[in-house]
């Protein structure tokens, strides 16, 4: 297998649809609708000045066609978001869509990054009030709470970053870089931000004073009051007049676990406003596994006609699945396994009549043995077997086995169609 | 947008996705489990002599990773598939894969033929009978029933095919070039065929009698027999035994429009017997739209160990949905769009109540007027809206609007949750 790449296999990729399965009804249950943009892009599309930045560039596939174009693989769905929105110049605002699918970087690899991911994107175009963020904050919880594990979204706004920043000294030049630094506190610790921003050239009291803003610590309200009480710029105070109108919205919707972490950063630079991250409790996963923000400028920058507010999330579906562990993987969705003993002409029919019931079927292709088949049935955990020699034809019947309870019953199809019906619930 | 390649806007989306669940659910009902694979293949894994062959490769978009590695994007999930069972050596026998997933050829463009397409593909490895055929068949058969496309599909076999080119006088070094001629007569005619058989020195009497052959028509048995009276070799007589084997197993399905078309070669040389094209009846589609056969050589010579007998097909999502039409095409899954007056923190608690009862549910975001939000809600194609002021929050209820007969009703929310969720099946 190529280097940073990876196989599904059935039971992975069972997991893996049904948590985009989720997602994808929760994103049409908030009334995103889909679109779908090519894998590969003009390389200038990408390399857009507002899109990705440097970083990424520098981790994006590129390559030729026939004709000499220059193309990429995408490294996100944002730009191409960005390129769609500027060839359909007569889309009802406000716009939410949702994108599912893979976006490559030919990056550094471990455990949580392969160079070819899946992400679940749903953005709103057009909304500038904090009811975005909200809406957006909403579906978060929903995604989390209906598979299951535990989370905390954790939640900072750009503007309130920059007037820290400033608020501590920094010069309005080192400001974009000094935030690049604040965004790895979590990943490298405080002491190699520190010994960062010294190579930075970063005064040691703005450093100081810097980190004892990120020590208010507390309830949402407590920060804000705290906030509050700061001589913040005016970009600063609006950032804290945002946070508090989100949270406010977040108070109606009465979702918890979300928290304000003030050296949440977030590395893309084209972030104007809030940004969140959500982090999984009491699990393996550490690192953000839904991650977004509001980018009012990068749209509208990147098509050239004037603003486009904008607010989106990406969950990443690898983490995610890895954070699942066993839940929702299956080897088969087969409910009932037809082995017939020489009668596989009238066996293929009653096959098909359970087909065209809407029962999950399969039959022996292979012509083996009744132990060689109940050995496949259990190895693929399929949870009955209907057993069709000579005899059960005579008497119109077939022997159904649980494969779990080893019970068998002679049952006439119709009954068994009657029964496997009745369990589809539970099986 | 890049040559070649398109977007799906959320009609077009709504609609593929609702095909590709269609089929989807098809396969598993079947038996079928999923897997996924990259869409970056190492070169070598493409460019293998028993995969997709010379003229694929040629359209095949070459790159190069950051450690010089040689990669390229999958043409087909045929090929990563062989990869795939060569990596997983203890996969139980018969396996019965789908994958759906993009694949990619730098080819010449047409209406039916982008650069990026989805195939839906289903394969079965393991099993040497035709009896894995008729299941293909099956699945197919319904899969065009289930969408309501009528559609003929014309069989043929391999085997026979090389019986009767050798039986028309072809030398054994021209037989796999003629196939490869006749394998353009739908498309190009009798006369090109002709003369494209004239200019690989096939002589004029080897054509006719070759030509000849192909006017056996009639129904299939009539075919059958007309074909055991001629003086076949021994693997053409094998062809015919196959496809009379095969015929017995659709008999008993009621499979209905499957038709021998001795014409049909298919290019891919890695058929080895079976072969089927689906096309469609009374559409501007004329290309096939769902294509297979058995290619029993291909996957033990890519990964070196022996024979693995395998049948597949591959479901062409492009073409299909464009024979859809407007089919499942739908503007928004959303059921009622809320309209706040004034109102929005108690119509956010509204909004967020009917999610709660999987009602999907939007709300305006921008504190629009109420004609603007009726416009927006009727260009959307929403049939309901809930209208929200002061005074319905003082009666404790909801004006709710069906946006197709202007109808209105002064509701309380349970019963308009419990409207909504009577209506869910007729939207």
């Amino acid at each position: 297998m190529l280097k940073g790449f990876r196989d599904y296999g059935p039971e992975e990729e069972f997991q893996r649809q049904e948590l985009i399965k989720i997602i994808k009804n929760i994103f049409e249950k908030y009334g995103y609708v889909p679109i779908k943009t090519p894998a590969l892009e003009k390389w200038e599309t990408l390399a857009s000045k507002y899109g990705g930045g440097e970083e990424i560039l520098k981790e994006t596939y590129k390559l030729e066609d026939q004709g000499r174009r220059k193309l990429g693989l995408r490294y996100d769905l944002t730009v191409p978001l960005a390129r769609y929105i500027k060839e359909n110049p007569n889309l009802k605002l406000p716009f939410k869509r949702y994108q599912i699918g893979e976006a490559w970087r030919d990056g550094p690899v471990s455990s949580t990054r392969l160079r070819e991911f899946t992400q679940c994107d749903a953005d709103i175009i057009g909304v500038k009030s904090m009811k975005a963020e909200a809406e957006i904050l909403a579906l978060t919880f929903e995604v989390f709470k209906r598979i299951g594990l535990e989370f905390e979204i954790k939640l900072n706004n750009r503007k309130l970053l920059n007037g820290l920043v400033k608020y501590a000294g920094v010069e309005n030049e080192k400001a974009e870089s000094v935030i690049l630094s604040i965004d790895k506190l979590e990943k490298i610790g405080k002491k190699e931000v520190e010994d960062e921003l010294k190579n930075k050239e970063v005064p040691k009291k703005v450093i100081e004073k810097l980190f004892s803003l990120f020590e208010i610590v507390g309830e949402n309200d407590e920060i804000l009051q705290k906030l509050k009480k700061l001589n913040l710029n005016d970009e600063g105070k609006e950032g804290v007049t945002e946070l508090e109108n989100l949270l406010s919205f977040v108070k109606i919707l009465s979702l918890k676990n979300i928290k304000i972490d003030l050296s949440l950063a977030r590395g893309l630079s084209y972030y104007t406003s809030t940004i969140f991250e959500t982090f999984l409790k009491n699990s393996e996963v550490k690192t953000a596994v839904a991650s977004g923000g509001r980018y009012n400028r990068m749209i509208g920058k990147f098509i050239g006609r004037g603003e486009y507010p904008a607010v989106g999330i990406s969950f990443g579906t690898e983490r995610i699945c890895e954070a699942l562990g066993g839940k929702y993987k299956k080897k088969t969705k087969i409910k009932v396994f037809v082995i017939p003993i020489k009668t596989f002409n009238t066996a293929l029919e009653v096959t098909e009549k359970l087909r065209s019931e809407e029962i999950n079927a399969d039959i022996d292709l292979m012509d083996r043995g009744i132990s060689k088949n109940l050995d496949y049935a259990s190895k693929r955990d399929i949870p009955y077997v209907a057993i069709m020699g000579k005899k059960e034809i005579e008497e119109n019947k077939l022997k159904l086995k649980n494969m779990k309870t080893g019970e068998e019953k002679m049952l006439s199809l119709d009954s068994i169609i009657e029964y496997l019906k009745s369990q589809k619930r539970q099986i």
